[in-house]
């Protein structure tokens, strides 16, 4: 594993970025997200997943040149249509709207259709949770994950974020709607170990902690079972209905020519109501009620969403971003 | 298993909320949600909460006369004091007021806190989606989950619900962060079954499919393991935060005395952005697409959140409503 100065990916993402049609701006801004997420240690959806959009720029399911533009809008609502742009300039841009929405009017809602895969879902939670927002979004996807009494892929993992505002650091929960992705499932297996919990159905349909067995049925486990079935459906109607973009049914299986997504991006601004100190107060109780209660493993403690980020933040920005070297000599030659 | 004609139950229950101390109209609004639930094949949370309600009428929990009032608002965004009055018609008011701005300005929220148990909360889901608004609402609750990770109750099973607008029938999501409610545990011990999956971990911190072993332990599982306890956290937070109210962890932990709690409502209008035929084609698509799904058992098919409740409603009016005879008799000796 490299390690590699945070400036130095940044700035070689974005030059590749330029050189495949982003405006520079646009270049630099897509290469530090790309960058960040992998100095947050979300090392599957960072630098890992750069070689995906490459390949998705030079199929023409991503068209780098594209920005998303607004379609309609009613007051603290707009629908926005993503013309196929780089996903994760879309969802800022969108984030970034619901935001300044909120500051008008208490609450933003920015409805995002015909848009690319968002990278780090994480990201836009972040976004408003620094900005002393509470940022709730959520992304359809291609279908691959079988809802709770099927044994197809027909819905999405569609991914549900939700960040706080804190003094001493934001809360974000980032979560998919299959107990365990793929790249974990990868990750277990490789390392010869069974999963903690039943994770998915084997090819025979028995519940199984085997994670190359699920690979090999392709049925993981919803969150929570009957629960994360059901909300991944109702996520994806949401979003579909309210930006009239693609639904996971219409996505295709083909991981590559995933475009065409729906987003939802609310924000809640608890600052419209007027200063209110306790508001922070509030979360840092919380926060202690939950440090304070009895771990099930000595020397651990509860953790909450987001808990561990500043800490890998700051030891991935001493030491450098952790790149594989193989996947490192990849991007290098684009 | 008593039948009882739907008018009759709603009668019976407003009759006695006027004898404790409910104006009348609220009373007939209080008795047709809790009539509305068992109707609905939501037995756990209809007239078997009856009683409980009582309870807390008497012991000064919930307080009969009070209204849930405005505190200050910013656009499209309110909050609410509950001042501690009946759950039910508090939440009911609190959708309404947030469906309101949400026509006035496409969004609508509405922060509720220092209210009681809302009783079933998917009512609010279906207020919402009947009126052709997507309403989205959640409450925190007294610590009744331990968090991942953790062996103490500290966290709520924070119900979320979402519901979505359609032609043939709203789909509303109505889920507990919890994978089996304590009543669910009860019902698949009282058979005698196991449960389907693992549910919780016993006294000796072992995962078992055994419902005694976890009403004995107290540590049912968060949905979704992790993800679910991380939800719940964020629902408790966003609640509190936003209506300034009780956390979780104030709460307390008698069942009786679980008053003051946090709640909040979020509208988003999908006809604020102008009549769009394609919204409603797009949730009957998606629904179809589910019911084209293989299914794990044969004859038996995929459904989408709520699908059986019309069905079930249309029985409970034709053979009256399903309640217990001796919970009939408690009930008609307040």
């Amino acid at each position: 594993m490299l390690r590699i100065p945070f400036h130095e990916v940044e700035q070689t993402l974005a030059a590749i970025l330029v050189k495949l049609g982003f405006a520079p701006p646009r270049a630099q801004t897509s290469a530090r997200l790309f960058a960040e997420t992998t100095r947050d240690g979300v090392y599957t959806h960072g630098v890992a997943r750069f070689p995906r959009l490459v390949a998705m720029i030079r199929n023409g399911s991503v068209d780098p040149a594209a920005e998303a533009e607004r379609v309609s809008g009613f007051g603290a609502l707009e629908r926005w249509d993503g013309r196929r742009g780089p996903g994760n300039l879309n969802a800022l841009a969108a984030m970034n709207r619901a935001m300044e929405l909120s500051r008008a009017h208490g609450v933003g809602c920015v409805a995002l259709g015909n848009t690319n895969h968002w990278m780090r879902g994480g990201t836009y939670g972040w976004q408003a949770a620094e900005a002393g927002l509470i940022g709730i979004c959520w992304t359809n996807t291609m279908p691959n994950l079988p809802p709770w009494g099927g044994m197809e892929p027909v819905i999405g993992n569609n991914p549900l974020v939700i960040g706080v505002p804190r003094a001493a650091g934001p809360v974000v929960l980032d979560m998919a709607m299959s107990q365990f992705s793929y790249g974990a499932l990868e990750k277990y297996r490789q390392r010869g170990e069974l999963l903690p919990v039943e994770g998915g159905f084997d090819t025979e349909g028995n519940l199984t902690r085997d994670p190359g067995a699920i690979e090999k049925s392709w049925r993981p486990l919803p969150t929570g079972l009957w629960k994360g079935s059901g909300l991944s459906m109702v996520l994806d109607m949401t979003a579909s209905m309210l930006s009239l973009g693609k639904a996971t049914h219409q996505l295709g299986s083909d991981m590559l020519f995933e475009t065409g997504i729906s987003q939802m991006f609310v924000v809640l601004n608890p600052l419209a109501l007027g200063p209110e100190p306790r508001t922070e107060q509030i979360a840092d109780e919380i926060v202690a009620s939950l440090h304070n209660c009895k771990s099930a493993r000595p020397g651990d403690r509860v953790r909450y969403p987001g808990e561990q980020t500043l800490r890998i933040r700051a030891e991935n920005m001493q030491q450098g971003l952790p790149v594989d070297e193989a996947l490192w000599e990849q991007v290098k030659a684009f």
